[in-house]
């Protein structure tokens, strides 16, 4: 196997109409709002959805160009290795998001803190539960003392 | 933009040679050990992983057959929206496993809590960083009651 072919399941929709200026995590898009439109076809697979708090949005990152194997991160001066970073320039552009869910109208999923271009096309949609995807004692790597700073830094 | 194409850019190995019998998360598969080998071609998006103690990978389901969108987790009794479950058969099915990294060495990540089936094709290796992926204060939906008792759960 050397190829996956994924389809776009639906649109994410958010307030920010191009890469420039936008938060870089969620944890610096606390409180913005957005929308994932889900295909009609897609829609009785969010059965059982809305109780959960938090979802995990896969998307693909599709205004990325070029996959550098190493980079200059927006948070830092040094060159590093495109999978210690979450650059949007990788070998298979997959975005991660855990966003707030706030309700779900039909096909239509409202949620909050939402870092993720306009028009971004939806890979899936998972629960976010703690047992499975939380994790205490960790070390940040060369983020370490920079994760924190996340909240203020902007895309350039 | 309808279909979208990925490289395999390495390989998962764990001692599960099938997914019956499997951990159905990594809380149930904890001191798991693992190897991810990564195609020689990518090795230098490794440089500065080894800082961080957890690392996100991205999957292919490669064994996942059909994609109902309601189906009966193997928590559950009911039949729930997929995208409301973890299972691999899903739309696209990408597979995401918070990892503990114990050490890199050249194209080869030595990883813990493996609930990956062996010969798995990786998509994408993403640092764990609290500050963009820990959520307080989560509500776990129908998996209330369930997610704490998935420690002993073991997949069909």
């Amino acid at each position: 196997m050397k190829e996956i072919r994924y389809k776009v399941i639906g649109v994410i929709h958010s307030p920010f109409t191009s890469p420039r200026g936008m938060p870089i995590q969620p944890a610096g898009a606390r409180g913005v709002k957005g929308t994932v439109h889900l295909k009609e076809e897609y829609a009785p697979g969010l059965k059982d959805l809305e109780g959960f708090s938090h979802i995990i949005l896969l998307y693909h990152f599709h205004l990325s160009r070029g996959s550098p194997l190493q980079l200059k991160p927006y948070m830092d001066d040094a060159l590093r290795g495109v999978f210690a970073t979450r650059a949007p320039t990788r070998p298979n552009p997959i975005g991660l998001s855990v966003v707030r869910l706030l309700k779900i109208e039909g096909k239509v999923l409202h949620v909050e803190d939402v870092d993720i271009v306009d028009g971004t096309p939806l890979l899936d949609i998972k629960p976010y539960v703690p047992e499975f995807d939380r994790r205490e004692e960790v070390k940040r790597g060369w983020l370490s003392g920079r994760a924190e700073r996340v909240e203020d830094a902007r895309a350039d």
